[in-house]
């Protein structure tokens, strides 16, 4: 997995949730078409009478969530910018998805606003397998807000933001946590080892650990 | 459409969004299983150790939409409430939903706990029909934050937050919002009527009245 078959899993999905904040710092969530994915960037529009269209103008972060039929699902967080080129993207996205016309016949695809996510934080999550997998990454040029915040894994690749947990040195190797594990993801070692990318993140091994030697990643 | 039916179509589709603040108020949005649905109420459950979980206790306040095959979008927004008996709602969870016991087998379903949401805003969406159809609900003790916010419908249903637009006196029955609509929603009148139910909310007759007569409602 990397970030371009991310982006293709949400395209494929095309149906994705959009996140967002209204004027009165609420949330909203709703059903937004991914219409173009290329070069790294994910293009969806919306028309500009709509509470979305202002949301966006207003506070551009997003999040974007879809699950696809073999439960595979992709969380992405970036800034949604407006295009400048209206009409350009507009017509992209109508030829390539045609189904728009019975919604905006004619001209009136023009009420439209073509925006682009270029960079950001995805999260690849498949619980289609046994045991789960999990893997993230950055695309475009996105950076950590605090380089601390970047973890190096042992393959080269970069997670942000760690989350779940980890055992520390003060583990006596009683074995609790790994009998415990649902997910079967810690194995022996001085100290037992979780395997970050099977890990469902539940809590079970660090509320168990007879010696609270499982603490938080990233605390 | 009702509220009790957009509930039960979310627990169709089952793996919704949820949409949550983070610690530093950032966004962020997952794919999560609506388990139950009955009297109502809307139940689902997450583990002790997942960031989820510890976003829904410092701000339970949670927006969740879902899309089903008929390309019926239901939105939801409301406050996600801890169960006090735990144990209770997750077996009848797993009852509910046995592919539960494959994720979190034997008694490692006790690190998960259950959340109700039991009264919030609600929006159905029907992108499936043509022209278009939506219709907003309360539903459980939800109460406008204010009364003023409260619109009553021909029909005796209440609509929260009045979206879209409507045409005022200053209509001079031109006919060209009606002619560009792109679902045929407006009808003549003195004024022109918008028919709330087939909007888009798209913003082209407000921008192409040529006296300003239309204006957003809610504003």
């Amino acid at each position: 997995m990397d970030a371009q078959n991310c982006l293709k899993i949400l395209r494929e999905i095309k149906d994705v949730a959009f996140a967002t904040v209204n004027d009165e710092g609420k949330l909203e969530v709703r059903i937004i078409d991914v219409m173009i994915v290329e070069e790294d960037k994910l293009y969806f529009c919306t028309g500009r009478g709509k509470d979305f269209y202002r949301q966006l103008m207003k506070h551009p972060d997003v999040a974007v969530t879809g699950l696809n039929k073999e439960f595979q699902m992709v969380r992405l967080s970036g800034k949604a910018e407006k295009l400048t080129d209206q009409k350009h993207w507009i017509d992209r996205i109508f030829e390539e998805n045609p189904v728009m016309n019975g919604v905006y016949p004619g001209e009136s695809r023009y009420i439209l606003e073509p925006f682009c996510i270029e960079s950001g934080e995805l999260e690849f999550f498949d619980l289609g397998k046994s045991p789960i997998y999990r893997e993230s990454f950055t695309f475009g040029h996105a950076e950590a807000p605090d380089e601390q915040e970047i973890h190096k894994e042992k393959d080269g690749s970069c997670a942000l933001r760690e989350k779940g947990f980890r055992i520390t040195n003060g583990c006596i190797g009683c074995g609790k946590c790994m009998r415990n594990c649902p997910q079967q993801c810690i194995t022996k070692g001085k100290p037992f080892v979780i395997h970050q990318e099977h890990c469902l993140h539940c809590g079970l091994c660090f509320e168990n650990c007879p010696v609270q030697a499982i603490v938080r990643r990233g605390a």
